[in-house]
């Protein structure tokens, strides 16, 4: 901040510029994936056609965030903290736009179950979703605000979403088991359940990485102690 | 080429040893990959277990491939071409270790299956996994040889991997209908076909990478031919 000259507020603008443009990303993402869940456990075809336009807008977003933060590497040649926020917004980038993917996977899955009568009341489902939205909001809310620990309660988080679809998973099981005519819809569920646990595994790595941003903060504040 | 200052050579040895990794990188995967499929087709415990020891080294090679382009961009500060050889090796080795992870999986899937009698040939899966290791193979080579045709190839394999899996998924379906006791080993079946595709996916994610590299390349011979 002190040393304001015209190149350091040009650079400190192209990263506002990058969080940004990754925030908007995030508020898609978070968007797709609560209207998948509503998709599923609403039985709302509109929110499923939804999640499908929302995935044409992240994708092109996608391409603008990797453009920016190639450029910035560019032109502007970031070192130490800023080089690492440009290298953690690349792989949120990638983070986010799967998270997107399986927020379409989700709806096919919830346009799939409409054809079948709900024979199964989906408690899990909404519990496990309730988990996983509030895992990605807190991922996003770590990268804003820099906050370790809310990164890591995102990580402790990730062991109770395992335990859900391993308990949704079995009950599936049984539930095909005790009829045949239950398989499909089963199948459906088992896919929405996973591709649940991967949108958490998402949100992990995307913690992990504002980790490794702190950790790199607290590098740099160590060579600045040095000074 | 003609600059052959000492600064210049120690960027293309820090690039040739980044580079270098990335190899050592994919044929752990491709082992790991090969591995898991024969866990699975020979029922073969010993190369699932050490699918479990391949992952532990793919982890700790995707963390030096990181630290060493992050160093890379951090002293050498690349621009056109370089800067995008570095930005997607930092992108093929996240797709790395996400294969790495997927075989994991289909390892998990094997050891399963080591529990069930074969009631079932798995001419599919083998011609699915024989198909997907080509593309493996094909993206990496890719990747050496900056070569835009096969990548493109590896793109239009997807498409029979998805016909695959479909056809594949739909047969399992049917077995599971037709006899209760087949559930469990079908489940372990479609999960090493869904593995198996997304290890595909990621092949296409990497040539695609390769694409935009090789897309960098021809940019940089713009720029050259208005010197």
């Amino acid at each position: 901040m002190e040393s304001g000259t015209r190149a350091v507020r040009h650079f400190e603008l192209e990263l506002e510029e990058l969080k940004h443009k990754l925030l908007e990303m995030s508020s898609l993402v978070e968007a797709a994936v609560q209207r998948s869940v509503a998709a599923v456990t609403q039985k709302d075809r509109s929110a499923a056609e939804q999640v499908y336009q929302d995935e044409i807008r992240i994708n092109q977003i996608q391409l603008e965030i990797d453009e920016a933060a190639i450029n910035l590497l560019a032109t502007q040649q970031p070192v130490a903290a800023d080089l690492r926020l440009v290298v953690v917004a690349l792989k949120i980038n990638t983070d986010l736009e799967r998270m997107g993917d399986l927020s379409v996977h989700i709806a096919e899955r919830a346009i799939s179950l409409l054809k079948e009568p709900v024979i199964r009341p989906m408690v899990d489902i909404k519990h496990m979703s309730t988990l996983v939205e509030s895992m990605v909001r807190k991922s996003l809310d770590a990268f804003i605000h820099y906050d370790a620990e809310l990164a890591r309660s995102v990580m402790a988080a990730d062991h109770a979403v395992d335990h859900l679809r391993d308990a949704t998973y079995h009950e599936l099981v049984s539930f095909m088991e005790h009829d045949a005519h239950n398989i499909p819809q089963a199948l459906d569920l088992m896919g929405v359940t996973r591709s649940l646990e991967r949108i958490a595994d998402h949100t992990t790595n995307i913690a992990e990485d504002i980790l490794f941003l702190i950790k790199g903060v607290d590098v740099r504040q160590q060579s600045e102690g040095r000074r």
